[in-house]
């Protein structure tokens, strides 16, 4: 089943005759821009050179593979309309530690497959950071370029060999990842990104032939990365917008995607106000002392027996434990306060901890699972200096909601339709343990929704519908980005809100009960 | 003295701040957007790359060369804006005998030198036809594309050199040709061309990076290819349009490019009508068995000595003559004409021309330029069948200006403002003999001017004036194209216009007295 408004169309070109003598492209051209109701559409050297002999064996129908940039529609290709060669794209999120790439149909809409792998820039440096100045030395943006591209270029043509296809199927390539990510995938400079007054090389990168980029499908494939706001807000999160559709709703909703850094975008159809601000290491695996991703063994929930009040674990692929992901630290921090063993400043109670705290160099720990137990050969502890960044940042967090929600857009939590929670963190968060400790609103969990990898969503969206890209422009248009001004209010809101679950514990009402 | 509205901009950037925080590219395309007046222009990935350092080095100050296509203007380089660097472009009319390249500084406007040199594709055909049959077989078309390529190239490289520049300097090339060696050109299918219905493969070609075409210019440097209206109506005339300004006229103006075609174009900044048709071989150098092109030796000028009534010639260079070109075969006719030595049917008289003229054959010969005189060892002859070949000829153009001003464009002769005689033929063309023999109508000699290659200065008014792009599109567009209708009126003008001048002499009023 064709899709029939994708970017894969099957045309039919009026054919000449003594009385219609214009050239085979222009003919082209009035057929797809009345097919796409464009004023503009730019047709290849490469298109160009095989046309007359392909429009005239293929009877004057072909297939048209399309795509644009927001100064033209682009005939990317023009295949033969009987052949059954598939034509696909891929979607990819290029994140800063994992890399996401979607293959699919561009003719039916359809996913074929998903393919995960580590960023390989993480060899050189961890954060972006650390690469941003590896790119600054003689020729670290090219090395850096390699990696991620050379990465991508294996993973899709793993990718189509495993389904059956070739990378030369592939025509259409969208991306999205963060403002440095876009950069240094670009192979464009990224210093200035990171060097007061924060600039970008580029907001909006227009659409690229792939091999341009030495992205290796198809040889007239087309490549486009997703434009940022800035150097905090980058075409990742716009993906996002796209994917949760907050950019068409009537009421206002919110669409959170956590990482190293909070992005948070509120707003409906008509304004979209967003900030980024540093939501605090505990809420990252892998930056908390104890916390790591979520591998096979890694603590990913937590829970009080409701009997005995002893917490339980629940480790990825049943494994013996080996650690703790931002997940199961929200659950075990919400578990603490919730049986009493951390108070309302969110310090360990010994009262209640009993055994389970020890002291070392005048440092409380809390022992979770014990040395028999674990799989590390030592006890899996948290320690209270893990504890106050977990609460640093989980009040950060509700404080930046608090100033975006209710200072900045004037609404109350209760306002919000949808609460989208984006991102790998958000796909295994549990919304309860969320609200316990005061990061997320006390608003009915019906109101929560996760979006999973919003970016790699938008970015496959967009190669299912040609509307997205008129929407990803308008969405870049209409943002307005809110630099966060850590001023004496802000600090006054973010002094109650390390409480648990907060100062102000009437705005909790669901906890009233229990705490 | 920078040329203010050129391909080539000094522009100042707004630098970044905390409060102006927009990405580099962005800034610049604002900045770029703001001085052309334009809503698009597309930045390319090369000048991305160096962005950022570039407007730091250079305090946020560039110098831009820029060109366009259809769908949006171009940023072809940004340049240091304290460099001398030129900035160079090349025009060229592509003959199919002899094509013609401009060497042009971009920043004044000035031509720094022009080169011209024969088609290298006239070795594996002499004529359109030839080449287009040719382009069709094995590696046809890419051989004859090598060949004008290579050389474009190499004459490019050392009109370059001979003038202190480097290749690299030229950043714009802009090009006019017939639609066949526009096509060849950029290497496409040219064989529907010549097989009904006569489709070529594009009318209006995009833009295209310099480098996809092989040819040798700066890495970032961009071509542009005059657009054609179809198969028989190609780039060169719609540049020497441009060039003759017919498309700014209030009154109608006539323009006439003679080769082995005729085309005529006839109009004002309202309406453009044009025709090609066959003016017959004997207005071409080379075509007519005795004709040839203007070399050394040949003779381009012949005229009645007052007082004895001789045929004087000229040659060029002053050398012995070796045959004799259009220009001098208009003369001669004329002279002929003029002295009675042929009479109104175009045939020799033996009573008036004696014993410079014989018989061989059965066909008559004139001698005009006896074995003594000539430089070839035998006689310089205009033959009774030359002869009728130039009447065919001149009553094939008359007619063909009948046509198109009076029976389609409703106009008198009279009414042409100006009659521009374009190309080689046109250059030396004396226009008295023209009328003489009825070949040009017998209007004011002051309404007549000679264009020279107005393909070339179409090419090189587009390198100096961005406003010429619109007006190619403009031109291109309004233009209507008159099928010449070869029924049983034409041939009835045909046949008036074959005597000397016409059938109806009081066309003819300058000439009452002398015939």
């Amino acid at each position: 089943m064709m899709h029939k408004k994708g970017f894969v169309r099957t045309i039919l070109v009026e054919p000449p005759s003594l009385n219609n003598n214009t050239a085979d492209a222009q003919r082209l051209e009035k057929c797809l821009l009345d097919e796409l109701s464009a004023d503009h559409i730019r047709i290849p050297l490469p298109v160009l050179k095989k046309l007359p002999l392909n429009l005239r064996s293929w009877e004057f129908k072909a297939k048209a593979v399309l795509f644009k940039d927001r100064h033209s529609w682009i005939l990317v290709d023009l295949l033969n309309p009987v052949s059954d060669n598939p034509v696909l794209g891929t979607a990819i999120d290029i994140g800063t530690t994992r890399i996401m790439i979607s293959l699919m149909d561009l003719e039916t809409g359809i996913e074929i497959g998903q393919k995960g792998f580590d960023n390989p820039q993480a060899a050189i440096g961890p954060d972006v950071l650390a690469r941003i100045h590896y790119s600054n030395k003689n020729d670290g943006l090219a090395e850096l370029n390699s990696l991620v591209i050379d990465a991508v270029n294996l993973n899709i043509a793993d990718m189509c060999k495993e389904h059956g296809y070739q990378k030369q199927d592939v025509y259409i390539f969208t991306g999205a990842g963060n403002t440095a990510m876009t950069h240094l995938f670009l192979g464009i400079q990224s210093i200035e990104i990171i060097k007061e007054p924060y600039i970008p090389c580029v907001n909006i990168p227009d659409t690229q032939l792939a091999k341009d980029l030495n992205l290796d499908i198809n040889e007239n494939g087309v490549a486009f990365l997703f434009p940022n706001i800035g150097s905090y807000f980058g075409g990742d999160l716009i993906s996002g917008i796209l994917f949760s559709d907050l950019d068409q709703k009537q009421d206002p909703c919110i669409m959170v995607d956590v990482g190293t850094n909070a992005e948070i975008v509120v707003g409906n159809r008509d304004w979209l106000l967003a900030c980024a601000g540093a939501a605090g290491p505990a809420l990252e695996g892998g930056v908390s002392k104890m916390g790591m991703t979520a591998n096979p063994g890694v603590i990913d929930k937590v829970w009080i027996d409701p009997d005995s009040q002893e917490l339980v674990i629940h480790t990825i692929d049943a494994k013996k434990p080996v650690g703790i992901c931002g997940s199961g630290m929200i659950d075990l921090a919400a578990s603490l306060f919730l049986s009493k063993r951390i108070d309302i400043r969110g310090k360990f109670s010994r009262q209640t901890c009993g055994e389970q705290l020890f002291e070392k160099e005048g440092i409380n720990y809390f022992i979770l699972v014990d040395k028999n137990h674990s799989a590390i050969g030592e006890p899996i502890c948290l320690s209270q200096v893990d504890l106050n960044s977990l609460t640093s940042s989980k009040a950060a967090m509700y404080t930046i909601l608090e100033v975006i929600v209710k200072n900045t857009a004037g609404l109350e939590f209760e306002d919000l339709e949808k609460f989208y929670v984006a991102g790998t963190f958000g796909s295994f968060i549990n919304p309860v343990s969320a609200i316990s400790i005061g990061i997320l609103p006390d608003i009915p969990l019906e109101t929560f929704e996760v979006l999973g990898n919003s970016s790699l969503g938008g970015a496959k969206q967009l190669l299912k519908n040609p509307d997205a890209f008129e929407r990803i422009m308008k969405i870049r248009q209409s943002i307005t980005y809110i630099e966060l001004n850590v001023n004496q209010e802000f600090m006054n809101m973010f002094s109650g809100a390390k409480f648990y679950p907060h100062t102000d514990s009437s705005r909790f009402p669901s906890l009233q009960n229990i705490i």
